[in-house]
């Protein structure tokens, strides 16, 4: 037995010795490259790649809106909920999620008005404002040509979208939305800057693109950086009855 | 008029040096970041995000797998293509696509064998490898464990899922990848590594990962960085008889 | 003067609407893009560049190694410190900095034996450990080949320097180090990973390489991150008498 | 020995299954994270971190000025070169480099006016362009302010510097210059932006900083990105007898 230790040992050397300096380093086995802890949490996921996964949070389910959000003061949304979507009420504001958020997938759909009235950044405009600062453009894109970093799928005056896949108006619109949200240097600037992935309708519009610093409509992104820890989904009030339904989330 | 073409230098001139070493830098207008060309291209989104927008190419409709798909050696695929979808024949080697592809957003459909056999990575094995060489590992993990960075919507031995979204085996399911393709130095070595990210079953599971190298059952991938063009799309056979269907791609 | 206003706002409104559609935005002026707040902080640079700036911890200055430095158990330094320098003194063990840091400027300056003795890594070997836990190689790699992942401007066993940058045994060296630390998930993996710059007597070696854990003389780095604060320089005890001087840190 | 060699590998299995599922992956060897080839190239350092190393290329020793620069239209640049530098002279124009560059590691020293004329950016302004337009500002800040964005060591109106490492006009001062060069996606826009870092006087003053675009005096320098390659390193004559020596460049 001892002799026979001695035997493997020897060969192990040897076999190690011999390749030590050749080509490459010395060869490993499968098993040195298995990671088996912790083991990874298990999430039930939707019926459809629309749907909730076991693991959201649901923002608005078709009926309920009170729930989860309030307008800009904290009060009772103004927004009409009808026939399972909560439809933009010209001049009541924004409705703001009273949960607040740091990285997260957002699944959330929307519905530009049938009828067109408008154009340009007059039809059918609204807006997912992430982490109440850093809004993804909602707006009827379809035949109504606007500035291209503001269309669509735009993250606001920063990125156009990639590609217009907007479907026709009055037809419902999915974005899902994968959000990094900055970390920050002590003296407020962004260490890392946000970063968000956007598909509109199953297309690739933003792929992990940087943010400058907060949406701003006059002005340059940078300026206005400042340190802000989790914040709301807020929807916008832009004066155009878009709807919106299905939203759920997921903290990542 | 010329009196009045002085004044107004002298209002603008006054106006802009009053606000200089102020709060912040001089005021803008919303015009002057509101770019406009080029145009952004339209795309027709599919009906649901799981159907081919118009700008995809489809490389697998449920029917015909040779117009798309070679074996490993060029030859015709010999996977059994049957009731809307293809399935791997054991030993009958992988299936590629003759297109090559850089960058791309990637839908496929898969589905682990309804009759449950073997476990850990003995069950409902297959793989996406992209470029064809870094996989994303299909496997049925339904109640059942392996290791982390092996499972299903891992990016093979290097990166573990962020949750294991799996179905139940039988079921069809979905990913979504996007991926950006490496960059090289002259020396061969990465500029800008393979970066990619996955939803499984529309849940995020991979979140703009950076590939450490191609995959590789032994050993470190660093170690075997060399560069690469644009490269196939390769399902792996095996051993398993995973399905495949609905399968399109859009190059970035 | 009221009227002279109301042309003046006229010449610019008709001024700006005349752009706003055509080839780029609307024009700015230059004032629009100059940040006035805060004043950057002024800080006096050494003499050379090789000395402190105003703004630098002097971490040895030739004479006093207790002031700042302890062993490895927090007791006193058992280092030579002799003619300017403090010497590693065989089997004392490591030395590393009473202060802990984040991000970090590091200058350091070191000198391998005069008198060669040994090979690859049994040559003039020592390491500047970063956070206590990423080795920057020191190694006399003047005429001594050993693996290139293991010389001196090496993060050890992760990037090779780009040249190899060595001077003579028996000659002082520099080593200028920008570090940034890492930050952490919630669930102890890197948000963002160590990243390292280092010039070697004035010659870039490391560009800006991303760590991918803890410095391990066997293993795999990633196997083994783990969440971490600030941490202490540690300079190494290799058993080679390797002498060390003029070591200053500024904080990022 | 058929014996032995079975036990042997008996033994190597056992080892490895009873390691397999506990804490972490099968354990290495040391050798096995050894790379040795290619060898790292030597390169021999300049005596001091200040001085050329031997693959730099030399592009102003304080004598030549015609070997390696033109103006601005290829012609003989015409600043005044005396006492070991070269000093702009008013209205000559640039000087800019035979030569053009990617990626590159640049020293450079300059030294503003002994006599303080002018204040903010009229006091000893000049420029280090990268790739012919990225600037590294050139300004004696030295109890001299001007905004943020626009003094000595800023990436000019894109980058602050850290801090105001500036000593007295008519002492010589000194930048090292880190640039990565843009890489292109097909439609002119950045795959990955230019990067760069700097160090002042020894002091860093730009730590890997990414570049929005070409350096503009007017407007945003997202909106004039295109295409480019390798480009000339450009000095600027902006009207002040701002002097330049010891000159070289390392390819990277």
């Amino acid at each position: 037995m001892i002799r026979t230790g001695i035997i493997l040992m020897l060969a192990i050397i040897t076999a190690f010795g011999a390749i030590a300096q050749t080509d490459g380093p010395m060869p490993m086995k499968p098993e040195m490259t298995e990671i088996w802890d912790p083991e990874v949490p298990v999430v039930t996921p939707g019926a459809t790649p629309l749907d909730a996964p076991s693991d959201a949070i649901v923002l608005f389910d078709g009926i309920d809106l009170e729930n989860e959000w309030t307008n800009a003061d904290g009060g009772k949304p103004e927004w009409k909920v009808e026939d399972g979507c909560a439809t933009v009420v010209k001049g009541s504001g924004v409705i703001k999620t009273k949960r607040v958020f740091d990285d997260f997938q957002l699944h959330i759909e929307w519905r530009a008005p049938a009828e067109v009235v408008g154009k340009s950044q007059g039809r059918g405009n609204s807006g997912v404002f992430l982490q109440e600062r850093y809004e993804v453009q909602v707006l009827d894109n379809y035949n109504n040509r606007t500035y291209r970093n503001g269309q669509a799928g735009s993250v606001y005056k920063q990125h156009a979208p990639l590609v217009n896949a907007c479907k026709e108006p009055g037809t419902w619109q999915t974005y899902d939305i994968i959000y990094t949200a900055p970390r920050f240097n002590d003296d407020g600037t962004y260490f890392t800057p946000p970063v968000v992935t956007v598909l509109h309708n199953g297309v690739l519009v933003q792929n992990n693109v940087t943010l400058r610093g907060p949406t701003e409509y006059i002005g340059i992104p940078e300026y206005s950086v400042e340190e802000h820890g989790p914040g709301s989904i807020i929807l916008q009030d832009h004066g155009n009855p878009v709807s919106y339904r299905n939203i759920w989330i997921r903290e990542l």
